[in-house]
């Protein structure tokens, strides 16, 4: 039996996205066709995209669809002159200036909205921003889903999100952008889109994006992710019980109610996962995406921990779906790992 | 009942990649994570990869998955000074400057093929080019499943194909670059496709892909094409005993198995797709990405056909799913709407 707990990485799909998937996939029409085939095709297209402006707190004419939210950052970053913080994902990073300074906490100064992107919240340590008004963008990716999110209350110009990380498919993602606001399209040909994304839609994918959309909705409306929260605590006033001087990054701060950052200064967090790996669970060091790297993680040396803290990082990221039993397994088994991996150290300090 | 005759514009689902699709869903892990579940999503997309580049005649190194064609397009076409002529589609006629020239049979002359990127198959006519050596790129999206291709043997540096044009679902594609031939990523972030294109990979879509991509030529192998173009023939050959003055855009030049493009001076196109559609079946006017548009098809006119001409042109593509009995049932209703068309021309003609 395996426990997954990389929820921030990315998620099981929803069996609300599986179902619109596979009604989709009965649907042979090209949107763009004229014929009835392309025409129930591309109405269904427009409710998905209807379902995910709803979910989103926007409108269906401001939404558009992409392969992901690396491809919406790069569609309103790239080539442009935005500043951002060392904290932001490396879709963002590729293509802007980290000129912006984090605090201990996490939380970013923003001199200059109108020329910064800054997330809504990380994906490694969970901590939530204020975003000012009138900001260029923002990465509302681990976000969505988890906590209450509006675009049309948050004023800023434009926002990138992602299907799997609530549930719905890999490779499907949107840019949202602020009523008036029009972009350039990085992809051409065809016109799809409002001419602001080129190329023929994913339908299976938008229908199970707007799909896991409004489920995760309904569970944060239902209160699901406050009872994350709660496990999340739990499982944070276990895992330092077990290790009282680990450090939990962000507390301080707002955080995401599924995040959990720790560090245990010497203990490499890669050695972690790979424990915890062989014990069952799915964790993470750092985000996904640079997990491959052995390298500390730039989120935690712009917050100021230093690099053998940075370096002992693991993310424990939970979901409505991991109950207090899996919870309770994962902190049995770093308190054993911990155990053993302290004893180890301290007797190579003895023995030294 | 429906009779889908516009295979060109998409395909159904093929029920090899619908399986695969399913089987993909219930992949949990982010291909970049390093545990199990991780490790486990990251094969199943390598194996798709090795299962593309096969079908592809390539090598998986050299096969990098997007969000489709158009994608893949934009990735090496954008910023270069490349030559294109205007029978290409518009997802690559969006980066290039249209000065290659066609002649009457759809046939285009290459003066510099290292500067110029040529489609294998046209969308709209199945016209089929010979690719010079050494040909910048070509799309190879018409043309992948349903005729021989091995990208190694072409001797091009770049190709671009789309799933969802062979049985696969549409928003997934690929880039397949020659050995030892690079490119910087359109798309950043996360490092993912060996730095060519960053975002989480469409894990469902990439394993459709490759599960249809086999399908197909296998029934390529068995010889299914070779009966569609039987089949085709006999629908011309039909179109042509009911309407003597139609013209066969291309009849003199090598064409895909299942395409045709038919010319009726006088009779909009656009008429004759909204009628079949009224009568049960879906043909196209010109590509679906620009069948919303009432406006001649830029490869006719640049095939030297009038505007009369080539605002009169229907597309009817189909494949190894149509039967003889689809073909018959659409020649005939064809036939019925082509008499009413005329009937009412000659009224007119003799009224006037």
């Amino acid at each position: 039996m395996r426990d997954y707990l990389d929820w921030n990485a990315t998620t099981p799909l929803r069996p609300e996205a599986r179902a619109a998937m596979l009604a989709a996939m009965d649907l042979t029409g090209n949107p763009s066709s004229v014929h009835a085939e392309g025409r129930a095709a591309k109405m269904a297209l427009e409710r998905a995209r209807e379902e995910l402006a709803t979910a989103l707190g926007a409108e269906a004419a401001d939404v558009v669809f992409t392969s992901g939210a690396t491809e919406a950052a790069a569609m309103v970053l790239a080539g442009q002159d935005i500043a951002c913080a060392p904290v932001e994902h490396s879709a963002v990073k590729a293509w802007c200036e980290e000129s912006l300074t984090v605090d201990r906490h996490g939380i970013v100064t923003v001199p200059d909205p109108v020329r910064a992107t800054l997330q809504l919240a990380n994906n490694e340590t969970g901590v939530i921003q204020d975003l000012p008004q009138g900001l260029a963008s923002s990465d509302l990716t681990q976000a969505f889903g988890k906590i209450p999110l509006a675009f049309d209350w948050l004023g800023i110009t434009a926002g990138f999100v992602s299907a799997h990380k609530l549930g719905g498919p890999k490779g499907v993602g949107a840019l949202i952008l602020k009523k008036g606001h029009d972009i350039t399209a990085r992809i051409r040909g065809g016109g799809q889109e409002q001419g602001r994304r080129g190329g023929t839609e994913n339908l299976i994918g938008a229908l199970g994006f707007a799909a896991a959309a409004t489920a995760s909705l309904r569970d944060l409306d239902a209160g699901l992710w406050e009872q994350t929260e709660k496990r999340r605590d739990l499982l944070e006033a276990r895992l330092r019980d077990a290790a009282k001087s680990t450090i939990i990054v962000g507390i301080g701060a707002r955080r995401l109610p599924n995040t959990t950052c720790l560090l245990t200064s010497g203990w490499k967090g890669e050695t972690q996962v790979m424990q915890m790996d062989l014990a069952g669970f799915a964790i993470s060091a750092g985000s996904a995406c640079s997990s491959g790297k052995i390298r500390a993680s730039g989120t935690l040396q712009a917050m100021g921990f230093d690099d053998e803290l940075a370096q002992s990082a693991i993310r424990i990221s939970i979901s409505p779906m991991v109950g207090d039993d899996q919870v309770n397994r994962f902190a049995d088994a770093w308190e054993k790992a911990y155990s053993r991996w302290r004893d180890r150290n301290g007797q190579a300090a003895v023995w030294a």
